[in-house]
């Protein structure tokens, strides 16, 4: 910030741009300006609301008038915001896979990656990944590295790679796998022995030795690390909708989570001790969408493992004689099971659906939950807090009702700035109100549908997991209750905003049409609606004419 | 997100709400459009600003004039935005005690819970509780389980609970309680005998063996340990004034805090070492109000406490040559003082109220900090330090007067939206300017009130408490000074919109009432002012007319 | 909040502003009014827009005209807010270092350190320290405490501070300076023998025993530890812009990593262990602006060295066999490299600024990169991962551009509210776009440009730090792409308001001038462009009439 360079060329664009800045009496600057690069002066022009120009207004002759006239002579200027910045600063515009530096980024354009994979299942055609994802779901895209040949034995795997990966060697040699009773289980029985053709483990290659641990982890429904990636993923509107660079590491842990068993049993010495503890599931369990790491950590439970963990026996089953307070695993994964879904009470979208988990219909489920408290809690104690959670929770989706109640009426009046129609298509090619029936999205929408997507994924989700888990802070002023408090005003704020200029401009006769920047811009533009080929699309599956709905 | 199932009520929506996204162009939809429904009608109605209607508009035929017409034809339509949504997406409407899952809550209704606790003292009458605050304020509440008869021995307990509980027998084995001296201090010593007659132990029970420790623990003036909950919680306003469920996980710390022992010494084997680490003090000192537990592990302190406080022997004492560094007992609880509050400087409301802690009149006080610190540090480094706080939270005040005084000239216009009087009223049934005198709350307010509110309490607390702690991230661009200039930016923004907005109604002759949502919505009439019932209230108590005020 | 104090205090506002809150209905009340003050009733005044007022209004007697009547009878009342506050509620005013409480500070009044040094360097005459800061540039800034005098040895030294600071003796006697083979490193080592002429050791002193390390840690370039300071600080316009209290925070941990040793061997037992970990790195690259620390603690990284760094050997050097996972000095000062810029590829700024860091001109970086990931991953595993970052990096910057191009459209159509030319000017008394070439500062802006800095500066590098350490949820929704959209949508959304309202201004002529409040307030007459004393500036050295530049 604020370098020597860059005062000079604040100078440079103060002269340049000087006219707005300090008002139109200096008829010297005024010169320059006249000269002045208009930015995209087409579309400016474009975005005058649609005006009849009252009485009043004839004989004022303003700087802005003198202005627009100016911006009028330079019909034809459709340099980009690059371009002009660049003859500005001096700046080279270029392919930024150069390697030459942007400062602020601002003249680079964009070179995307040179390989992506193509995705599977029912969206595959328009889902790509970039090749890091071949290691998250080796089954489908790892290709063995060709630059080594030759068929080798455990043990000259491990003479060559005590060198090459010395870490991996060592993690190894401290595993069961290097001293099993039933025989080391060595580099090839897992990655194979010829080196053209190795390949990385999944859930299917541990599972041969492990089969109890398989059984669970492929045993879960919608939701559970068993669809984590190939339905969650590969067939995900929010992942398709967007570049592959960007949710590539949304693609990492759900590739992980379904793909392989190393996500909670680490590579290379797989240690029990490790998924016994709460860390490794917080790498993915984690945030805004799903706070279950966050909460625990936060609790009782979260605060004294963090304070004493290190005092622990870690090498002894998950038993409440034998922790002073539970992990992830110990209530989740109770007694070794391997499908965490199994104690799961039901699936609620992380918690943006709304049900009474203590209705008389969970009786078993939530009675199972106090079962598992009761290794340390009277289960009254167990109950009364699963009521809290309950009752926090329904009270979060009264707040996101009176929000989308706002929302709704704006949409029905017409009034949301911008409406679905004036925004970029969906990845399916619809104009659809994302917020009713649509699909939820926190992009491409009006920053009032934003708000009330926020109130109700994050809000609600995170009341409920900090309930659910203990973490009173969690629950109230720190990502809960109060926190949605503010996002019910901001919307009521934002409503009454977008109502009272809508009143002003019926009341003088303007009919304002949503601006183009809603549309179209550099990353707007590479959201898929308007990325599809031809092949991607079906006239005929549309609904409504003009749209390019998408062939499936 | 996104799955099949959804898609398909998008379809239904687009095409029953298809003039609104179209436009009117289509005969064919707008058929369909006549027979929508509109969400609650009359409210949308009510809405409109009232306008003289210019000349230039009478000629308009526009969308919206066709729109309000068929609004119009619709004047009985009183269906809930539940009723609509539910139509619309055939999901079910009922009471969310049934366990059905409702897709984003739309279409759920909300039943309270079966069992609340009626509060007591001044505003008794208004607080409620959910039944888990009867184990955080057990002397009060607690009722004990009558499932099981009989009176019991210590080792017949333990012999039931080894199955019944078996990890706080185990923790209790480990405990002191377990092998004292004294004679073993047994679960009957805490809970008694008869299994009908079980009590939870407040720090009535626990003082009877320790009483220096109790006497500290109650020795605190306002805003301590001692008086967390009964003038904290019982009679204060935030609590009052929301819906039980929400504010539940508030009175929970509260009522730890002054009730209970195990807050910090946490059951059954309340050991001396987890209390002399900051993390047990973490689970309520934290977060936005009170951010001491961030602050400290953000700091050199923390951060070196985090990493070797696994080397270091917790059976020490508290002393500058036993630890490298200090936890927060340490410095608020220096040799064994239980009254924690006994080492402040002065009770500042969290830090929400400007006091120079450097003055003369608080030199004693400084100076034993001082002494504190000089375990380790020069002492002039400390005052330095101190020094350091005490301008900085000076800063922060006046940036925080600077916002006050933008909300306080609109509120003084009568351009804040909503003003009080558009509000629901508060909890007292007054319609008072929140930041004057007011409750100075941060929900049921306009949303630069919000954001003032986050100002003062949230930034500058935080900037203190982050320089008392020695968190450099903290203090600027984390939580505190750069975060201020954001919220200050944002007034100054929505300062300059109301004003403008106001202006242009002046100019061509609207009105602006505050619109009914600020008073009214699903959550909002659940704010206490909505819910009073009739002996709550006294007219003869109101300072103005129409209100109906809280009888004391 | 809410104690029964308050409660009368907003009875009597109330009263007082009761026409305001309550309509004109009351005559009653009307009465108080009259006598009511009106906060600055002659800025009030001069922030109404200038308008031509239309016949429509001319017979509407409003609440409203009376009330600026009401103002315009009191022209002279030129009370401060905090006098108004003052009489309302009883509050003393008076200079805050009394130490009396005033609450919300509303009524308190700034006063500002006794002591402040002044700065070296190009801008030294703008630049003030806080006393604090001498302890973090010794060599520049340190005085000697004076209050002891004699000349001691080691051993003296040691029996009065095992009494005076007991802590860093114990410290000490833990140290390798306690048993060093070469000798006893003892106090007067580093700090002298004569008690009026102590020093405070900075890098200089440590070099003398460790000159490879000292020769790393001084060879850095612009960006480094080893011009944190001086050129980062000292001459910063960020440093210079605001109130020395304000930034002392930032001078602190720019100061002690240039100038001394013991930001990272932390005093008084400089352990190597501790320099290993990744805590004490995390005290300053932390947050927004450099999020190193929370990235790698939220990567399988930081969480597996959360989870088991207690079990290893930390007196073994950071290599792959001897760790399971790396830590910051792992990968930045491999091999005891001093200089940890050594290994970076590129200085962008913080991230801010875009460069593709795989493109061939980087080969050599990169293979190095590659190479230390090798410890313990496939070669190509991290040449998958390193290729994700750059492609996320790179779309970040698209978005970025997206809103630039809004925000810069909005400045040449002269629609910014405000435009730079109606804020405070910036330290150099320029008032320049702060986001083409300006000082692309978060304070002193509009709401739209501070929107702006955050995508560029909190995100672009969030998304850069969250890829490079494998932070998969610090790049999405956590701190990275899903949080760019936010931002990205506010600005539009705020682009659509304020075209929306000029062009309605437009239609029926009136001429908005920013408000006052953003060149004018209580903070912002503290920026320097307020404060700068005659012999500061130069008339001459400006380019635009009626500015004070600052004389270089």
């Amino acid at each position: 910030m604020g370098k020597g360079i860059k005062f000079t060329v604040a100078m440079g664009i103060v002269a340049l741009f000087g006219c707005i800045q300090l008002g139109c009496e200096q008829p010297g600057v005024k010169k320059e300006v006249t000269a002045s690069p208009q930015v995209e002066a087409k579309t400016v022009v474009a975005k005058q609301p649609e005006v009849s120009a009252p009485a009043g207004e004839k004989e004022a002759e303003s700087c802005r008038a003198v202005k627009k006239e100016e911006t009028a002579s330079h019909p034809k200027d459709k340099r980009t915001i690059q371009q002009i910045i660049s003859e500005l600063t001096g700046e080279k515009i270029g392919p930024d896979n150069s390697g030459d530096l942007y400062h602020a980024g601002l003249t680079a354009t964009y070179t995307g990656p040179e390989e992506v994979f193509p995705g599977e299942g029912k969206f595959g055609k328009l889902f790509k990944f970039l090749p890091i994802i071949r290691w998250y779901d080796p089954d489908h895209y790892y290709t063995p590295n060709l630059n080594v040949s030759g068929e080798f034995k455990h043990e000259e795997c491990v003479m060559c790679h005590t060198v090459q990966t010395p870490g991996i060697v060592a993690q190894w040699k401290k595993s069961k796998h290097a001293s099993t009773e039933k025989g080391v289980v060595g580099c090839d029985k897992c990655h194979g022995n010829n080196h053209q053709q190795l390949y990385m483990p999944s859930w299917k290659h541990c599972g041969e030795c492990h089969p109890e641990q398989q059984a669970g982890h492929r045993a879960g429904k919608i939701g559970s690390h068993t669809h984590a990636f190939h339905v969650s993923v590969v067939e995900a509107t929010w992942q398709i909708s967007k570049p592959e660079a960007e949710v590539t590491a949304c693609a990492t842990c759900h590739g992980i989570a379904e793909n392989r068993c190393d996500g909670c049993h680490t590579r290379h010495d797989f240690s029990l001790a490790e998924a016994r503890k709460p860390n490794n599931c917080g790498i993915c369990h984690t945030g805004l969408d799903h706070y279950e790491y966050e909460m625990y950590r936060e609790s009782y439970h979260g605060m004294i493992y963090e304070s004493e963990q290190h005092t622990w026996d870690w090498s002894k089953p998950l038993k409440p004689a034998n922790y002073k307070t539970p992990t992830c695993a110990f209530c989740h994964m109770k007694d070794g099971e391997h499908n965490a879904q199994k104690a799961s009470t039901i699936n609620s979208h992380m918690g943006t659906s709304l049900v009474d988990r203590g209705a008389p219909k969970f009786k078993e489920s939530r009675q199972n939950w106090i079962n598992t408290c009761k290794g340390c809690h009277s289960p009254r104690f167990a109950a009364d807090q699963f009521e809290a959670m309950d009752e926090a929770v329904k009270i979060s989706f009264t707040k996101w009702r009176e929000a989308m109640k706002i929302v709704t009426d704006l949409y029905n009046d017409g009034m949301l700035d911008p409406m679905p129609n004036d925004l970029a298509p969906d990845y399916a090619g619809h104009y659809t109100f994302s917020l009713l029936g649509g699909e939820g999205r926190m992009f491409n929408v009006s920053d009032i549908e934003r708000t009330s997507f926020e109130m109700l994924v994050y809000i609600t989700n995170a009341v409920y997991k900090a309930m659910a888990h203990g973490a009173m802070y969690g629950a109230t002023y720190g990502k809960g209750a109060f926190l949605q408090d503010r996002w019910l005003i901001q919307i009521k704020g934002e409503a009454s905003r977008l109502r009272r200029i809508r009143a002003l401009e019926d009341q003088v006769g303007i009919k304002h049409k949503a601006y183009d920047f809603w549309k179209h811009g550099e990353y707007t533009d590479m959201l898929l609606g308007w990325k599809r080929k031809p092949g991607d699309t079906d006239k005929t599956q549309c609904n409504h004419e003009g749209e390019n709905c998408l062939a499936e």
